[in-house]
């Protein structure tokens, strides 16, 4: 018998097997009546699930594709903008809009701070102004969430536009791009949206659609996406079926409501800190209800991540993630976005603490998957 | 019962069933063991089907997402290249080549004339030289396959690069990227190589490595991508259901042989002209066995073309193209690239005796299938 797979990272995520079964579903033309009811469908969800009345446009690429659309349809070169840098995807976002050769400043911190609007403003100040603000809803290296709406409320109060990486947020925690007045959000198929990578997605405001500059761009130009899906058509040939895959992710998605959703990821943190903590480990990601993407631990004492997070993998088929960057060995990872329950997590503690005690860790054995069940039920309770 | 489909289009194309299973498949973390062999052997099956020993890429993106690579990798804005055009996809190598402010020039064909290697070679004399010149070797708007050999040797000859859209040629018929020294050449996953639209791939020669100029790109940076493989990395979240049924569909390719499938192709295009041929239809594509990926026919007097396509898709289930821009309504495609046999030719070929003789026509019946299975032999038979 092959050995399970138990993928516990932050994305890639599990897929749910409804929405595998479409994959495999014979390829069908994308200008073809078997393929535009999926189309307009899943562009229509879409927008439910991004909360915005305005078009959300389909791009087959990675989320970073979108992330450099942002910076290809909004820029021209010399334009001041403003990085927002507390992790590897803030990184990102500097090294891409440094290639389309604008001026970059940053708001950086160290890798694992929380962002804060005060913090923004002071710097929009201080710049005189930028064009735009380059913001990580969801940091996945750290695990850190941020508070998206009073940050996006200062970019836009200093007259910035706010474009958002929700890549890893959308479809866990709240983004409500229309009510909050982002400007601009991005996201990608394989994280909470329960898809295999493939597609990219991305709102952008009647201001953001008016603010756009002259870069170079054609795969990823906005406007000749808008005028392809609002002929119920795509520009390029779409990878048709992680389209059909997403539009079943979706469905199940918006069934279950996105606030039960939502309620879910916090709960779903909540017993992942609860348990690690009651193994006597230290959290490197912030303990409150916002943390509800990935949680971040620290490696106990004398422990390196990476061996954890190989052997985790070598003797049980089970990954989890490493950390990146400067945390890589530090910290490592256990994602729960999407398709996630609790018994994930506990299969993810169970893991780790045999694994740790292994490797010689001063852990308390035998309580970390109780207390995780407890803290999913808890809020439920109250 | 739901109706059966038959997708006899020039893309995307069919894919076998063992290609749909594999991307049913629980989705695997991009950096595990579980992915990377499947990474590592695809990228070295591309470059056997590229049939070259340098490098070839792998971008998340259609085909369009490949030609914007080699026009952002290659080009600085205000260098002169040349697009030789003669149909749709030669007029977006001309799109992307302006939306980079590079200076266009263009050798310009009718719609399904077949270019030479002559009026490439005069026109680069008469320019003066061009940095690259851009080809495409199989117009699926028109389903002309041109001499790739020696249009790209013009090109060598006269100190330009050759960049070459081999989107639906490549696996179809023979691309010989090093022999022919060729410097670019790129395809995408949905053609003759069988699998889902979602991955394009890109080959660069080294004196291509050598010309690269300074656009701005980043998703599409070929650099970044180049070192991330060499690490059997990827530089963003790669598709990786598309990867699987990619290195699954690359292994049937190569089992069979490649010499094999381009025999196969020359076969299916013979058994489709002359099947046309004799219920007394009018091919506009070449009738020559190169003519081996699609093969275009003229709509006959007094038929709409646009009519033909809507009917076989409404009563029979079956997808065929339409013609392109100026030729819409005025020819149609049977595309028979990649997993296609006779009988999905000469099924092909009975919808539309039996569609155009309804719609009035005046074609020769029940001969159409008998020649078609004839000349699909008579190759084999020489």
């Amino acid at each position: 018998m092959s050995r399970k797979r138990y993928l516990l990272t932050p994305g890639p995520t599990p897929v749910p097997p409804e929405v595998l079964a479409a994959l495999s579903q014979p390829v069908v033309h994308h200008r073809s009546p078997d393929f535009r009811p999926i189309y307009e469908r899943t562009i229509e969800r879409l927008k439910e699930v991004f909360r915005t009345d305005g078009d959300v446009l389909l791009f087959g690429s990675a989320g970073t594709g979108a992330m450099e659309s942002a910076v290809a349809n909004l820029c021209s070169p010399g334009e001041r903008v403003l990085v927002v840098s507390a992790g590897h995807f803030g990184e990102r976002w500097r090294a891409i809009a440094s290639a389309y050769g604008t001026t970059v400043e940053a708001l950086e911190y160290t890798w694992g701070e929380v962002p804060s609007a005060e913090d923004l403003a002071a710097r929009l100040v201080e710049l005189g102004g930028a064009k735009a603000v380059f913001l990580t809803h969801s940091e996945t290296s750290t695990g850190v969430v941020c508070d998206l709406q009073t940050l996006s409320a200062a970019a836009s109060e200093h007259g910035a536009l706010s474009v958002v990486d929700a890549v890893s947020s959308l479809g866990a925690v709240p983004v409500e791009t229309d009510a909050w007045g982002l400007d601009v959000v991005l996201s990608g198929s394989q994280k909470a949206l329960m898809t295999p990578p493939g597609l990219a997605m991305v709102s952008a405001s009647e201001r953001a659609w008016a603010a756009r500059g002259d870069s170079p761009r054609f795969y990823f130009d906005w406007e000749r996406t808008r005028k392809a899906q609002a002929a119920l058509d795509a520009p390029f040939t779409p990878p048709v079926s992680i389209v059909a895959g997403l539009d079943v992710a979706l469905g199940l998605l918006l069934d279950a409501g996105l606030d039960a959703v939502f309620d879910r990821h916090v709960r779903l943190g909540r017993a992942c800190r609860e348990g690690a903590k009651a193994m006597g480990l230290e959290l490197f990601s912030p303990d409150e209800d916002r943390s509800a993407v990935v949680t971040a631990i620290r490696a106990p004492e004398g422990i390196d991540a990476t061996e954890l997070v190989l052997t985790l993998r070598d003797r049980f088929g089970i990954t989890i993630a490493n950390g990146q960057g400067p945390l890589k060995g530090k910290i490592f990872r256990i994602g729960h976005i999407g398709y996630f329950d609790v018994f994930d997590i506990t299969t993810a503690l169970a893991a780790v603490e045999l694994v740790l005690a292994d490797l010689g860790a001063d852990i308390e054995r035998g309580v970390a998957v109780t207390r995780a069940l407890d803290a999913y039920d808890e809020r439920a309770r109250v």
